[in-house]
């Protein structure tokens, strides 16, 4: 390994140690992929076993005495680099959350996780929420713990948060959420009492079922368009989609198939391309090393819902896909422009998250959100929890969930005890809406640079201004340099009123 | 986890200390089952460094001080079980290896192994000796430090089989062979001599293609049939099949199409499950311990050779399979239980060793057994290599390579530095022989045992003689023990006569 960008003798030594805790992490991902896609049944048993070791030694490797003492060295010199600092900073991030946790917890935790999984796959799939429930107590057991060792500002939210997202606390969430959830509602009022808008609620393509190996091919030339690397990647299927980055050139992704509505499929694909696009455009130089990945779900999010949403369900993205589905998918038939653009923008209110609309989903993360508080300050317990779902789901978007699966069994975070998590994707939308308004900025309207030949521009000005940079500098930080402000919501606002009420954009 | 087989508190902390040692071998597993099968092609630099790191960690794990000295102090109490007696028996070997072996060359080994691994498939595929050549070079000069830091009896070649084969030794390869070319040679003279024979040189249904979908099918229905749990196992595809244990719990094959002849594809997945079931089939209480896993890779390939041929190319075997291929593959149509018979039982000298019938394949194995040992004794060099393999074939069989590919390229094994490897193929097909001798005795006559209804007998037949005992004793005394006597080559001798000379058997 050359580390071309770091040359202070202490920042060296500390990368050699730090490989053989990339290796594991790096094995761990590969573990993790496996089990959502290829593991057999009863491999689970030994499955957990190994992983929950090389958690434990992986803990183990980052809290080892001479290493922390090297980061802490590190810490004060004056002549580091940015790279330099870079590594400091994030390995003295990690150093301070590991620290405060008891070795027995992160093992039980990797454990749990595995264990809780499985059952969860099996709840879901057979409706059955008392199967889980269990799980889901000990999830949320394990996670006050986590948050009490790990101490808080205002709540133990703040402290789960600020796992996943490095620096953000519950309050500015909360105003996050307050300043954009009048203007979905609004939004959303209008669009749902339009009629013949341009926006319907439901669309006959929506029950329209499909031949899977023709949209498994549709999904293959979607991420052919879009450039997906297939030299560096994979997509499989995976009852829930995720990006799995096991180096910088191994970021695998997963979608499913449900046999009918494939904008479900097929904008999973999108999603997940674009949080690998993330991973696969980072600074090569930073492989193996703590910059490696990128640098909190926030960000993450916003490049998943930039390709999915900023970029996929634009007028002259849809012409694009128009011509790949015609390709693909003979038995779906021609679809015209503008059915397949209303079909791809339905708006209604659902009970499914990863099925939400633009207006709709930042409600299920709001109500997550709430849960999730209420359930860690002890307001509510797990038993009650399906009930205030409900009449949560009533409140904010008029539906109540008739079975658990399509409730709170719906996410696969709980048991997986992500616990802190569901905020990052309501700051992924808004973020999303930023980085547009800058790209904007650059490239001019993305109207006329949604072309396929025009897609590597957007491609490269991402890398530029976030991918390149890994986990260099912390999310807010990395905005104010790449944008000159932190996270903003006013331009989300603005993106959803520009398209949905006002209608200047398709 | 619970060790119900371990009382000894000196051996419970060993256990304790080797999960994670498990653990890594576990991802270890995984990782190169995943190189083979569905790891993207730039993802092995990656690969290679976390593998180097994880192959180094575990070396250091075994050799931590406080572990060796808990080994040393448990290898001298008498009040040991025999299970705990053989827990220190595997360790002690394996740290004894892993002592006289400096770091840097595990690591280094480690690290080759990946790379040389990714080049051979390219070289192999490109027909291009020179492209392998220089990582040829480096597996034999990092072999023969192998051997030296190992130290040897008579030759290097003693310290490289005896990691595969424990206590297996270079002259004792010599008298099993010695013992066995000459009858192979007279039964191999007399077929090819013979007119109509029931073992013809060629098949027309050699040359049938088939539809890949068709036997993909008739593979899985062959494991049905089997009876391979595919809760506990998988079956994929990669260049060359292999066997991959993850766990007692997660053991997965591979097979490989070539679109023709399906024969090969057919057999090499019957060879993947006798491996398969080997491990399947260990004591579950051994799960994460040492004693998890086959003994050695001479016992496991009398697995894999005893269904391939000792089950599978039985004249009993081939009517089941006949059912099944009419199931499967309309396209290839009814099969007589006599033509398919012959097309399974060809007896034809050719290049490729994992191609090779039950009468030549020995050769094969001499072949490279002999290169070997002159490669590391620099009695000749790797540029000599084609030449001299060319030569030996035409001396062995009659024929000469016209390309590299059918050649040296031709086995893994080289590019994995896996070698000494080959002999334990010959020691499997002499046990396997062996072992249909005292089945014999237990069960009576194999064309009337084998029938679907009853293979479960023989599986159990094998896991109470065999499989149960995974790595609990030596390969010769686990023979001793369950027949009374070591590997004894003249069961496979009689054998070959029985079949291919007097025809007694079918």
């Amino acid at each position: 390994v050359n580390y071309l960008l770091f040359e202070d003798p202490d920042i060296k030594k500390i990368l050699e140690h730090y490989r053989i805790i990339w290796a594991l992490g790096h094995a761990g991902s590969l573990m993790s992929w496996d089990m959502e896609t290829y593991m057999p049944e009863e491999g689970v048993q030994e499955r957990a076993l190994a992983s929950r070791e090389i958690s434990l030694l992986s803990q183990k490797l980052l809290l080892d005495e001479k290493f922390v003492e090297l980061v802490e060295k590190a810490s004060v010199k004056e002549n580091l680099n940015e790279y330099e600092r870079g590594v400091v900073r994030v390995l003295e991030r990690r150093i301070r959350i590991y620290k405060k946790l008891p070795p027995e917890l992160v093992g039980e935790l990797a454990k749990t996780r595995v264990e809780a999984q499985n059952v969860w796959k099996n709840a879901r799939a057979k409706n059955d929420f008392s199967m889980f429930k269990p799980y889901l107590e000990k999830a949320f057991e394990l996670a006050r713990k986590v948050a009490e060792y790990l101490e808080y500002d205002d709540e133990p939210y703040d402290a789960l948060i600020d796992l996943y997202e490095e620096d953000m606390r519950t309050k500015m969430v909360v105003q996050m959420f307050d300043s954009i959830i009048p203007e979905l509602k609004k939004a959303l009022d209008k669009v749902l009492n339009e009629e013949n808008s341009l926006y319907p609620r439901t669309h006959p393509l929506e029950e329209r079922k499909y031949v899977r190996e023709e949209i498994e091919k549709l999904n293959r030339r979607i991420l052919d368009t879009l450039g997906f690397p297939w030299s560096r990647g994979r997509l499989d299927v995976s009852p829930h989609p995720f990006t799995d980055d096991l180096g910088i050139k191994d970021v695998r992704i997963t979608t499913r198939y449900e046999g009918f509505d494939f904008k479900r499929t097929v904008y999973a694909t999108i999603h997940e391309f674009g949080h690998a696009l993330y991973e696969l455009q980072v600074d090569e130089r930073f492989m193996a090393t703590p910059l490696a990945g990128g640098v909190s779900l926030g960000i993450h999010e916003s490049q998943s819902r930039f390709w999915e949403n900023i970029i996929g369900r634009t007028m002259a993205f849809v012409k694009i896909l128009s011509k790949l589905i015609e390709e693909a998918s003979p038995s779906l038939g021609k679809i015209g422009i503008e059915e397949l653009y209303s079909y791809v923008n339905t708006v209604k209110p659902s009970l499914i998250r990863v099925e939400a609309d633009e207006l709709t989903y930042n409600f299920h993360i709001l109500l997550r959100f709430n849960l999730e508080r209420m359930l860690l300050n002890k307001e509510i317990n797990v038993d009650e929890l399906p009930e205030y779902w409900n009449n949560m789901m009533d409140e904010y978007l008029g539906i109540k969930p008739k079975t658990f699966s399509e409730g709170v069994l719906q996410d696969i975070h709980w048991s997986g005890i992500m616990i802190g998590y569901f905020p990052t994707y309501s700051l992924g939308n808004v973020i999303a809406a930023q980085i547009r308004h800058y790209l904007q900025k650059d490239l001019g309207e993305l109207s006329e640079v949604i072309m396929e030949e025009k897609l590597k521009l957007i491609k490269e000005w991402l890398k530029e201004k976030i991918h390149k940079y890994g986990s260099l500098y912390k999310p807010q930080e990395l905005l104010e340099k790449s944008f000159g402000e932190p996270m903003n919501p006013e331009y989300f606002k603005e993106y959803i009123n520009e398209k949905f009420v006002a209608k200047k954009i398709v």
